[in-house]
């Protein structure tokens, strides 16, 4: 239910890309408990006025960046006929019905060199070597391969096997025709994507800008993790995870000097880099009192403000969804376990979109054997830290007893088990979806 | 099957990783055809000998490296009892048996403040005011939540539900104790590592070095990206794919300019650099005398030298893997879907390996629904480039008819379905595991 939720975010999030659609932006809604689902939609739906830059890029640097362009194809590929096999260029025609007992017998004229344009031009009953990626001489359709011939002391061979009309040959043209639009706008570059523009010669690509984050903690208790915490003080890990994890996903975090428990002061820090940071998180102290002082700080910077405070899942549940005059920030609830679930829940899709992909692919999700059984409370989205055993062919998942204020619990584990608000717990032996971190 | 091969190897390979096991150093095999399956078992039987460097790194620097040392915990963590709530510090034996009707009334005597050593102590009767992540005055045992508290006038609270001993509390050292092993060598840092090793103030770790990847791409026929070919020439596409994939799985890539079909040449170019590789690829250009000319020159760089000389896989038979004075190379095969294939069955755990990590998981592995018979050739593992079509609650695999040597056929699918050598062939309705480009 996490994949289909975030598939349908998606989509509507493509479709509601326009301006003009502003007008279904969700008013604020405070305090009231969303429900995962719920406060995804709330979330996507208002980030249809959110702007992304655009950057000319080398293709060979544009490794997990999203294009930011159609890409039309300007030449034919291959860009000549070409044979996919070590042999000899023929016209098909004189190997027509030909076998072991009734070979053809062809005039070897010569040999075509690898990346030079061949002057050889074939007529009826002649043969040209050719290597695989050879260009095939005027005049040939077809290539035989090298082990159904015999070269002969004559300068013929003999051809056992014939061969269709374009068999063991690429066309000119036939893997892309010249303006013909290779990949759309929005599409992510894999080592693949690089492959293929750089055979059309496209050595420069228009993508999207890498997400610029910003990244806050505060808290009067939390100091530097460097430093050592005297009594009631807890070093800021949040800070340092939410930064790996930015990074992992494509954007490019900026952290600062911890903000203590002061509404001017965070508002302060945080309006000194808005206008360089494409989402902004601020991970508050751990105390109701700080989670407030967040919504009403990330209040103050424009409509519609505040979307969600407070989400039906565990752990997580303190968390501020928000979307500022088209730049979204998201408060995370201070305890480590919590801050890195949201993340993975919230983040990471968010910097998936703010980086300008339009076709997600689905989160590869892992199956797994239960080993005991987890109840869970209805209508309650449920994380539970994992860890996986091999135990022959199959793979068994060891829930891990968690507090979401220690971090090694999820540190230690391996995964993330879901359980869905719609259900009440799973026995042991089930067969159920992990989420591997 | 091929995550089962995986880890097996993985196995061997860590139970093997002494020098003192060489002996079981498998010798060459030319020209014989081998199973994926034992060409990944003596590809990774032969790398035993091989050095893994090690660097000092900050902490938060080392996203994606594997820990190169035992880490053990300098200190109790958390360093004090902290409430998990918002409420009241109290002794629990203070509020045995009280409900509604008969409440607990102690005296509130103060209140903790955030980050600081609090000087309350508390005695029997009486309560202090405490906030999630505050630590809990020396006296008190357990917190009392907000909710289920009355803040009288009289400077007491009436308390209407009984907690015991260490509830809404984490204790010193419950998380980790100080001297505890908390993660061992061989362990990949997500951000989760990166959080919970500075919760304990450890800003540095050694990590093992990247692995260096030279590639060298050869090849008459072939030129640089930036330049139009002339007839029979064709772009340098498989030294930037390799590159990006190199990048994308935590190596540092390094590439050469285009080396012609000269074994002396290559010879040369490849020894210039070797002392600074820990890995080395060569895509060969597509003819056979090409390859041939790659596996010669490979066989004089050490001992045991070339292990595998064609693998029974589709595409990418002809794939040499060697170790050569305990350095691993790789000569891929020319096409470019062929070189990418065998890279994500190759390079990719190669990097794994060489990156140090002793403790791989399974690579997540996507389940989806064939739409169409797919015979396949029994004895021989294709690797079938698909797409993924979504469709309702389920994904469809609609399969791309694919010539190795047109990149676009691989570059347009979603991932590749994996039809092992013991199937001969899956039926349309079969579920089955994509992996995932």
């Amino acid at each position: 239910s996490y994949l289909n939720g975030l598939q349908s975010v998606f989509i509507s999030y493509v479709h509601t890309w326009s301006p003009f659609l502003c007008g279904s932006i969700k008013m604020p809604d405070f305090l009231r408990l969303q429900s995962l689902e719920q406060a995804k939609a709330i979330l996507w739906q208002n980030l249809s006025d959110v702007r992304l830059n655009i950057e000319n890029l080398e293709t060979r640097q544009a490794l997990g960046r999203v294009l930011a362009e159609d890409i039309i194809s300007p030449e034919d590929s291959p860009a000549f006929n070409r044979s996919t096999v070590d042999g000899f260029a023929v016209r098909a025609a004189d190997t027509y019905g030909v076998s072991d007992a009734l070979p053809a017998y062809l005039k070897l004229v010569g040999e075509v060199n690898m990346g030079m344009e061949t002057s050889l031009s074939l007529c009826g009953g002649e043969a040209a070597l050719i290597h695989t990626g050879g260009m095939l001489p005027a005049g040939s359709d077809a290539v035989v391969m090298l082990e159904v011939t015999t070269r002969l002391a004559t300068g013929e061979i003999e051809v056992y096997k014939g061969v269709a009309p374009h068999e063991n040959v690429v066309l000119k043209g036939e893997d892309v025709r010249m303006g013909e639009v290779v990949f759309q706008r929005g599409r992510r570059v894999r080592a693949e994507e690089i492959a293929a523009l750089l055979a059309l010669g496209i050595t420069c690509v228009n993508v999207y800008c890498q997400p610029r984050v910003s990244i806050f903690s505060s808290g009067d208790e939390v100091i530097p993790p460097g430093k050592t915490p005297s009594g009631g003080q807890v070093r800021d890990i949040n800070s340092y995870a939410l930064e790996a994890l930015v990074k992992q996903h494509g954007g490019l975090p900026r952290t600062f000097p911890i903000v203590p428990d002061d509404p001017r002061q965070l508002e302060q820090a945080i309006r000194e880099v808005l206008a360089e940071s494409d989402l902004v998180i601020v991970t508050a102290g751990s105390s109701a009192s700080e989670r407030d002082m967040t919504a009403a700080v990330i209040s103050r910077f424009g409509q519609p403000g505040v979307l969600v405070h407070g989400i039906n899942v565990r752990p997580g549940k303190p968390t501020i969804l928000a979307v500022c005059d088209g730049k979204p920030m998201i408060g995370l609830p201070g305890n480590p376990v919590s801050t890195l679930v949201i993340a993975h829940l919230f983040v990471t899709p968010l910097l998936h979109t703010l980086s300008g992909a339009s076709d997600p692919l689905p989160t590869p999700a892992f199956q797994a054997t239960l080993t005991v059984n987890l109840p869970s409370v209805a209508g309650r989205d449920d994380f539970i830290p994992i860890r996986l055993i091999r135990q022959g062919e199959q793979w068994l998942i060891d829930p891990i007893f968690f507090k979401s204020s220690l971090i090694f619990t999820l540190a230690k584990s391996d995964g993330l088990l879901h359980i869905p608000a719609h259900v009440t717990g799973y026995s042991a032996g089930d067969l159920v979806e992990v989420l591997i971190l």
